[in-house]
């Protein structure tokens, strides 16, 4: 079930299946991560609180960052003068760059959309700035991210189907021109060692994402897909039915990503309807709120009642947080604002749903029963 | 030059001198520490932006906490329970505990003296507190740190003689009672794995502090000296004329530790003068700052001329901070405001301070030329 023999920067093998999951293997320029695999996010070359060898240990081997971010800040030019994202921020592994398609429509009233691009404003210092996905294939260029995504139309998860018609059919507008300039931007290297993923839109209707989904497949040639446009507003119903539309569409033999999702019920969720990738910003954005994702549901750290808590986060996790430290000194460190408390609990939560992850990966490869989810709040109420 | 060959839990050994300057050993029931050694301050059980196993790779073997704070929050006692501080935190290797003398006078117009103890107002939620040499003993005993430094009475570093005295008099009267009141705590412990140390006071009055230390010297049975009411407010000339004032008084088969020392010519400073331990704030401090120290002085990180500066903060510099990042990416950090800039900072300058003390540490040993220390700003103004 190999996906290609041949050596090439990119391959995908597909080793086990269990209905429509799948274990597999996706090799990238920058070594290989077993799927189904859970990215963290590092939107500004950092996993927030996190230093890459803990991200490591954490059990990541693939990570995402974003293009819409770094190109205001610090700059795109700069970190490939630099040397690129990988030497910029210290991680060896492969690395995964969003085209801002998503950052760029949540600015709401800052952003025009034409045929061309986008007309926005800085979130930073609301400076005008033009995204085309000519444009953007050049900052994700210069990124050197081992996988770039497209630069796509993203609208409310909730927008009837003649508005996510017209951004579905306009991504794939965008995506054969995001192509054209990508093959233009690396025609002159031998091992441009990055590779395009398009992104499967369609909002909430099935037919619209089946129909994308076949359009983009037919272009031919794609290494792997994203399926984007979800866990935006969408109830997580719509979400799976969405993600099981596609699933007779997208070719087997290569990985699928679905973006922005990644709280424990979704991932399993997800990986029981063929998904081989996922990131979300969820683990390391609660983990500085001082909540924990734990076997038992999750437990705010904040609460008085753990004020002279012995045990661990999570009596199960073997992770550098709960090897070592009880609920009541995690309480402590957010109680007196200490930067140890988010650190310690991003390093959890991001070893938890990579620990999800691997365990029903496991289970698909052994053919044993797949991994429950936590609960979504602990029976204490903790 | 063994102090003590029988296996007590507290020994010091001096293994080589150069002029005043010593090279030792002093062993804790947390193992032994090579001196001159220079610990980082973790006021509230945590070296601020550092996880503990960092602090290690640091080069740091032992560190300080500060009684006052972890008292109001979260609580010796709770501490206590949890198994003390070394479990809370998880640092395996020895701690001093700072008794809250100088928190407490710093507090200034929330506080009055009297000669049982002292009133005042906790900084956190202004209720009335009060400290008395017992009372500090019994929170210090509850933390269970190796070292306790005793109550004492602080005065401004410019403090006229008569004020001085006035303190460092009431700071030995109070020695007493700490020492009565830890004998009681520890009366019934076979192994209390714990040392009390007197602090010498006297202000910037070299005959006060002569006097001082020999009459603390007298009352006799001390493991170690703590040198206090330093570096708060003096001239760098009266600090060390004070460490020089107590050199020939103090046992020399005996620890010395310059409380609240740690700037890089200090540190150089005060080794040359005999003193084997020091605590400061300063790199964490520093360090989150986005001021680090280098060999050719310090640099902040913040500066726009860092943007594009491919080289790490000191090229001479072993810490996993310069091996793997640049000043660009540094600069970056902190201009976006991730929490990995402070972090990565404050863990350079630990491991700075600790390789400076180090390299003084072998000059001893080997008899060569004593490390400089670095200028205190760099030549580029950076």
């Amino acid at each position: 079930m190999t996906a290609s023999i041949a050596p090439r920067p990119f391959t995908f093998s597909v080793v086990a299946t269990a209905g429509r999951a799948r274990a597999g293997v996706f090799t990238t320029p920058h070594g290989p991560v077993e799927t189904p695999a859970f990215m963290p996010v590092g939107t500004l070359a950092t996993i927030k609180a996190l230093d890459p060898t803990e991200v490591e240990t954490a059990g990541a081997r693939m990570i995402l960052a974003n293009a819409y971010h770094l190109h205001l800040r610090p700059g795109d030019e700069l970190i490939r003068d630099l040397g690129g994202l990988h030497r910029f921020m210290g991680w060896n592994g492969p690395i995964v760059t969003d085209s801002g398609g998503f950052q760029v429509f949540s600015l709401e009233s800052l952003r025009t959309v034409d045929e061309d691009g986008v007309d926005f404003r800085s979130h930073i210092d609301g400076s005008k700035r033009r995204f085309t996905p000519e444009s953007v294939m050049r900052i994700e260029r210069n990124l050197g991210a081992d996988v770039v995504m497209q630069f796509d139309h993203v609208v409310a998860g909730q927008s009837p189907v003649d508005v996510a018609r017209d951004a579905a059919e306009r991504s794939i507008r965008w995506l054969v021109r995001c192509r054209d300039a990508f093959d233009r931007l690396t025609a002159d290297d031998p091992d441009p060692r990055q590779t395009l993923f398009p992104i499967v839109q369609g909002g909430i209707h099935a037919g619209l994402r089946q129909a994308t989904a076949r359009t983009i497949a037919e272009l031919g040639g794609w290494t792997g897909y994203g399926i984007g446009g979800l866990s935006v507003g969408e109830t997580k119903p719509d979400t799976y039915a969405m993600v099981e539309a596609v699933d007779d569409v997208l070719p087997r033999d290569r990985p699928r990503y679905l973006m922005g999702v990644g709280f424990p019920d979704d991932l399993l969720a997800g990986i029981q309807r063929g998904v081989d990738l996922f990131d979300c910003v969820a683990p390391t954005r609660m983990g500085r709120n001082g909540t924990a994702f734990t076997s038992t549901g999750r437990v705010n750290v904040r609460r008085a009642e753990l004020r002279d808590d012995p045990r661990p986060l999570d009596a199960h996790c073997g992770c550098p947080t709960c090897t070592r430290f009880s609920r009541a000194y995690l309480r402590h460190l957010f109680a007196a604002d200490e930067m140890l408390g988010p650190r310690l609990l991003s390093l959890h939560n991001v070893h938890f749903l990579t620990s999800l992850v691997r365990s029903a990966r496991a289970a698909i490869v052994a053919g044993t029963p797949f991994p429950s989810p936590p609960p979504d709040s602990a029976p204490d109420g903790a």
